[in-house]
């Protein structure tokens, strides 16, 4: 049994107010994967890179426990690369360059020793891809969780239904769950978008945390209120990688843990935002993230004897 | 011991997707005066209204049991008029009219059976008005709790300063709270406004809930998730209201209450947006209060073993 996660590895270069880096090590799948760790193991994944992503950079998952069986290198060739600048707020960015290389004929595999897979976690990528991945599994997991973004929206909405139909839980920001549904307020957008395939829909809304519709039920998630939101990149594949982490470690799909999924998802993500790249999720340890989900805890519970 | 509320007692028109209202009873002393009613008894008002408002309207407050010794009625001058649009997103209005009217030249008068002030509430007003109000009270309150707003900040700046010197909690807006501290992340604005008076700061986010700072802890309430919001006029006072009649109900300042009291500011202000103008808020009881009490609860209480 094992959790497995595709997505992206890739090169980043990013600009935030508070400095610029070279090309950095980025991508779903390493954000999930590296967040996925802290709470569940053996981490599988499906991805490509070039040849020159080199193995100190690979190295970063592998030290981490992750399995790279998944992980087609090839030669000669370049690896994705995306670049982007922050604007001041930290909630909006452009992309400045998008170089698919490798991944414009992303052919993804899957090792035999993947097939115990019970736990996958579709990262953001192209949905065509996402499809051949769950053609090519031969057993259904036990639960898909999706994220994806607005671009796929635009380009490939008849695959990604297709997705949508054979996953459990969506996670996606508010606009998209907005432009997806084709309704304003988030309630009714939820309510559609959960007649569309997946059983649970996660909203983020970033500083403003998540929302978590299902089962009949509503949940809120806080973001943890930060003095400095260093580098968004990846944040949001934390919080993924975090969430299934948590829901493989505990192995039971109910509503209570999918909440508590949530709250760990978001732990991880502020964690993620700390540092530029993946570095602040390359050093984390269990007090810190015990501490966080104290601070999670202290955050939002209260008590009304009314 | 008694409950005060200073604010304008106007009317409005609103326009918003839903419809349209001719002058309609509004103000921030009517909606919080109306959702402190069901939490806190006697709430005393502090305003003015033209010998246009009519009794109709008046009995509105009086058959709420608050006490309108302390709102002038000016015969043969119109009431404060505001007139507003709502976009579709419900988040954005412009405003349409403003009128001042009796508000131009208002000298609020403090009557006698008004110095039994323990919770005072200082209403969206003008920065002289709310000091004049301070001055004139024999007693300094147990808790002053200000509600203010970005005009203030933009036309009366030395004035409010001087009244946050002399309150305990403030509310305002999380565009405000940046406008007004000078610092983009909300956590360093907190810092900073808790430097100019107040021993709390409430930052209100409309439908991502409220953050409350203070005794060197934080909390994030959520704003429960609407299908449809019919019309936000009043949703901050209605907060504010609640907020302070949940503390005057208890008595007792603790970062503790506070929460809680956060809590039924939102659960009131969750009930003022359903209708149109003060028409929810005139027939709420306490069993649909407890039921969204209830529903807060549900949608952020978690149980995290870790």
């Amino acid at each position: 049994m094992s959790l497995v996660i595709i997505g992206t590895i890739a090169y980043d270069a990013i600009e935030t107010p508070f400095g610029k880096t070279d090309k950095i090590v980025g991508g779903a799948a390493t954000f999930a994967g590296l967040a996925a760790t802290y709470l569940y193991r053996p981490v599988k994944l499906i991805g490509v890179v070039g040849g020159d992503f080199g193995d100190e950079n690979l190295n970063i998952l592998k030290s981490r426990g992750i399995d790279m069986e998944g992980v087609q290198v090839k030669e000669g060739q370049k690896s994705f690369f995306w670049s982007g600048r922050y604007h001041n707020d930290m909630n909006s960015r452009d992309t400045l360059v998008t170089e698919l290389n490798v991944l414009a004929d992303f052919d993804p595999v899957i090792p035999a020793t993947y097939q115990d897979c019970e736990y996958l976690l579709l990262g953001n990528l192209t949905p065509q891809v996402q499809l051949t991945t769950l053609a090519r599994l031969q057993h259904k997991p036990k639960l898909v969780v999706l994220d994806t973004m607005n671009f796929w929206m635009d380009t490939a909405l008849d695959d990604l239904q297709k997705v949508l139909r054979q996953v459990d839980v969506l996670a996606i920001n508010d606009a998209e769950a907005r432009q997806l549904a084709g309704e304003y307020t988030l309630v009714k957008a939820a309510e559609k978008i959960l007649t569309m395939g997946p059983r649970y829909l996660i909203i983020k809304k970033g500083e403003h945390g998540a929302l978590l519709f299902g089962d009949g039920q509503v949940f809120s998630a806080p973001a943890l209120p930060l003095a400095d939101v260093f580098d968004p990149t990846g944040a949001g594949d934390s919080f993924a990688g975090g969430f299934i982490g948590y829901l493989a470690n505990v192995g039971t799909i109910t509503f209570h843990n999918m909440k508590n999924a949530v709250i760990f998802g978001s732990a991880l993500a502020s964690f993620c935002v700390e540092k530029f790249g993946t570095e602040r999720l390359q050093e984390l340890d269990q007090t810190q993230i015990r501490q966080r989900i104290a601070q999670f805890t202290a955050l939002s519970q209260f008590e009304i004897g009314y």
